[in-house]
């Protein structure tokens, strides 16, 4: 019976053996897309303890815990954190199976050395130790967690309203050897029904020094930000919304609704989808001209419990995925831009793992000339995010298109020790293709497989970012 | 090769095999969802032959049979049982893959203790060895073969309008150990556009001496009978929907169209949807001031050969899986009795597998301090109660959840001898254990698993149910 | 490590093994749906190069050279077949777990006896090679294709309003031993809404000398042509549309609606789908009477880039799988038709594999006596043509039916290498067996198993198209 997490975990053949430690292993990462505080990274944030950087922002492990029963004081409220860190240890292992337990160990491991398995028995134990460790080794503040996981650059996401303060900060500081940009991520400006947006509008103008009172003036708001986030290394926008309703209105008729909604009015859905339509349309437009990179996270239904949103917020482990919509809208919001010319390189992310054939053939049918996957599905999104689903959606892009072209893992993580993901999609990248090798699918080409997981894991993000 | 259904067959690792043998084979079974008759356990029924037992009700075999083109008399028709189970012989081995196979050859072996493989070549001798040892062997009466297959608890589905004879009869048998709890499954009830649904109402009433004639008195009498359900045991209830519409209406809405309806009018699809929706809510509510589990069982199309319902009627064989309509309605609906503090404990079970995910990352947004898995995905029901079904529900769960919460498997099943289903889900379970186990994916640590094992086959379902 | 394409290759069991070479491989083809030139049959084209035959109209390489930025002059373009085989060389290298990266490789095998791996490094000499023996090889014209790959019947695809010269001139040839018969795709009748439409119709009561100008004479018309068909040896149909919509209209209606769109008018969405239904039921009974077999294709999205469909037309890669829409619609329609006793035989795709088992769930409900597989699902479509689409078709259908009955593969391809497509569905189809039986689910019976291989390869379809 082999070990826990040993070396060759994951990989089920030789070649994916030699694929993941020979090629995959060793390239640098290129971390896309993450929820990441920059200024955890300028300040080099030192962290007390294991709960601390565990649970102090990752709502993967809330939500573990609170399937278990545990109460919210313990998950996020007044409770020591080591009175978490034990509600912690006594969740875990009843969730086999769940990414959290691997990640968890992964990170144990791989940052504290800490080869023990986490349950109530090993709890103490493993809390002195790894608060030993935080307390004493550098390596483990933020830059040194960083350092060691070999990330060249991070993508971090931020809102058209953000001064970028922190990102400014560490630009200029030659100390750090990772990259650290930006990213678009105009939530708050696509969600129009929110009783805060005229407000949210306001603080955007404010930061251009523009009144903005008309759809007119918003869209040079937005142009004026988003070449002030390109100034900033920007290079890649992202939107999270529950469906693309195709609903293309004048110029006359988006201004119209916006200043109705500017008034405080309530829209009707159709007012909302052409609002949200011609706000998308417009920035995507941007985004092709400026050549960044179009990120769609589609399909989740957000904060299902009002309860518990009302007492958190967003963005606390309330959320649910959804169903597909057949994706329709996309496909003619893709048409849309591309008859403009003014279809962006798109990453498209749908949290229902049964659209991977939709979405991949449908990125399939916008190719361009001298470019590879300028449209493309991306890598399993938050739910997805587990040794099924990943392998799904890598097998699902495969069988569809050119697996070559992918541009790979992004932990999209809160956390700074989630760097393990990328092992882990690695792992799994090279395990599937260490299968079709086994089972006489593809060649024993090492030069050409090991070439592709180099592209998939570093390469292609590389060049599709221009990073 | 090894042989057909062997003592390890469906484990592919010394884990599983360990896993099985030593924890989960033992652990005795509460049958919390099936369709028998409680009059048959009352009986102690005697069954003259192997196809009156096999093929009296089980419409998946007789879809598997009308499939190979057997003419109805020799399924459901006149013909003799001979006639019947020598069609049901020449079906059979055109099914590999399919688990009415497997289980077919499973309740030969267990509880007949014949390993013949049933086609044309042996039929004949199967009939003559299954008809003499049912004649012979008292222990293939039912109370016999509940009693060999340590089935502890039984929940059968009951109509609010039942008077629960059978139940109260088995409750003072002293003989009997198993205890037979009756279910509430209100599907008349819900079942508004039909034909028959204003004298079922009346039928209702006149079991708990009420005229119904508004809505408030539908309530008094649903509650009187969930009183006199919960008297005599009742634990759950089980809804069985196309799909859940979030349709709140007031009291006041509810009556008019309840009234309308009583009348002998048809609704509009609106109209339905509220009253229905207002009869749900209700109930719910009160589901949870019972302690009650609620079970949903979402997505099947009913009836969709009509020459075969006018002939037959319902539950022959002639439903099919839908698709999820995206879950939005069931989202609200729990939403809505989460923010009343009336949420049931309770378990989803959709017949789109596509909403495997969907419906765990759901649930784990009302997770309640202090409950384990307060709301969770069922096993995997009906068309997916197969191999693949059940390991995808499995994994679904494992990777969005605690599996260690998982209530685990039920028959759902009109027939005696389904119980080796629950060999068949147990088999699978220690399956996907074992195998992360031997992909170094979870630790080699038999406690640990030995425990989750029987937690998931008996454990968890005991105490979910307060049984 | 095995050799790529090794003779044992996607055979992982010794049952597998020898259900694939004793019984699989010698069965002969019958293609029952097909893109192929019945002209080409009938001259045996012979080829000039390698790039001719695999890149002139396969649409499935197009759109992955395309995914790897290949300039469309070098697809569909003007370059010389030369650079179009290089493009082609660089691009599939990028392609492992696509299915074209396997299927390319064993025609290269089986056809050319070429055991060498395209790439860059390769093209030049595969080039030469390849065309080498297309020069000096006749078995290398389409004649000696079809033979050297055992094909008995081959069904292609044809318009209504085409004349079946060349099948007419076919089926008079007594040196061609594989009987090539019509299909019936009315695909351009079912296009309402395109311009084309009213002149499509014009076009097709000029072949009938019938002046079409009420839905009665369409009726009339269409009746005549498949009469035709039939005489011509047509014993089949095929649809393909995004979805069925459920309108059933009087012929009235249909008429009144008819008329409207011949002059010209737009119709409303509820009217196009009315008229739709009303020609689509129409068909159908014809279908039942006449014995043909109704194939259904669902679920695709056509031309979504609607630059390259300005550019290049239909079917030239632009499509994509959509989502499935609980097929409540086909559900009925399958009833509709079955009320009247005019339910054909019929096999249902649904681009959409999360579709698999509410398809074969829905098909299980219309089964009739003395018919195997009445209705049932259909081998893996298109884009699900994949290693993963095949065994989850397959085992989707084994699961929630009779495997046995399965009408199994066809190629429906426009390319004379694609036969080889039917190794590949064999192989995987002899893996998933072999693996049941290695894992205990079904009894080592060669016997067995083997005749049902060589129903699902080669008798049902013979059977069930009465070919």
């Amino acid at each position: 019976m082999p070990e826990f997490l040993n070396k060759d975990f994951m990989l089920d053949s030789p070649t994916a053996v030699e694929l993941y430690h020979d090629y995959a292993e060793k390239m640098p990462i290129i971390d896309y897309h993450c929820h990441i505080d920059p200024a955890d990274i300028y300040s080099n944030r030192k962290f007390e303890n294991i709960a601390e950087i565990w649970l102090g922002g990752d709502h993967y492990k809330w939500r573990l815990m609170r399937a278990c029963g545990v109460e919210e004081d313990r998950i996020t409220g007044a409770a020591a954190d080591s009175e978490k860190f034990e509600a912690y240890a006594d969740t875990l292992p009843r969730a086999p199976g769940n990414p959290v337990y691997l990640w968890s160990h992964l990170e144990l491991k791989r940052y504290f050395g800490c080869d023990k398995t986490l349950n109530p028995g090993t709890a103490a134990e493993i809390w002195d130790f790894c608060n030993d460790k935080l307390a004493r080794d550098e390596g483990l503040r933020v830059r040194g967690i960083i350092e060691r996981s070999n990330v060249e650059t991070i993508v971090t996401t931020d809102d058209p309203a953000d001064s970028l303060e922190w990102h400014i900060k560490l630009a200029s500081d030659e100390t750090l050897r990772t990259r650290v940009l930006p990213g678009w991520r105009p939530t708050n400006l696509l969600d129009i029904e929110n009783a805060g947006f005229a407000s949210y509008i306001s603080k955007l103008g404010s930061v251009s020094h523009i009144h903005i009172e008309d759809f007119s003036s918003l869209k040079d708001t937005l142009l004026r930000r988003m070449q002030y986030f390109r100034a900033h290394g920007c290079r890649s926008c992202d939107h999270g919304l529950r469906s693309i309703a195709y609903a293309p209105a004048s110029d006359e008729r988006a201004n119209e609704i916006f200043t109705k909604r500017l008034r405080g009015a309530t829209l009707t859905c159709e007012e909302a989808d052409q609002l949200r339509y011609a706000i998308l349309a417009y920035c995507a437009k941007e985004y092709a001209r400026l050549g960044w990179v179009m990120q769609l996270h589609l399909g989740a239904i957000r904060n299902v419990n009002s309860v518990m949103y009302e007492r958190l917020g967003p963005d606390t482990g309330f959320d649910s995925a959804g169903s597909g919509d057949g994706l329709q809208g996309l496909a003619q919001f893709l048409d849309a831009l591309n008859k403009e010319g003014s279809l962006p390189k798109t990453i498209i992310f749908s949290i229902d793992p049964a659209d991977n054939l939709a979405v991949n053939s449908l990125a399939g049918c916008f190719s361009r000339e001298g470019a590879k996957g300028r449209v493309q599905q991306g890598a399993a999104w938050w739910f997805n995010d587990t040794y099924t689903g990943i392998k799904q959606q890598i097998t699902a892009y495969a069988e569809a298109g050119a697996l070559g072209n992918f541009t790979g893992m992004l932990t999209d993580s809160r956390c700074f020790l989630s760097y393990a993901r990328h092992e882990y999609f690695r792992r799994i990248l090279c395990n599937v293709l260490g299968d079709w090798v086994r089972r006489g699918f593809y060649p024993d080409d090492m030069g050409s497989l090991g070439a592709l997981v180099q592209d998939i894991c570093y390469n292609n993000v590389k060049n599709f970012f221009s990073i």
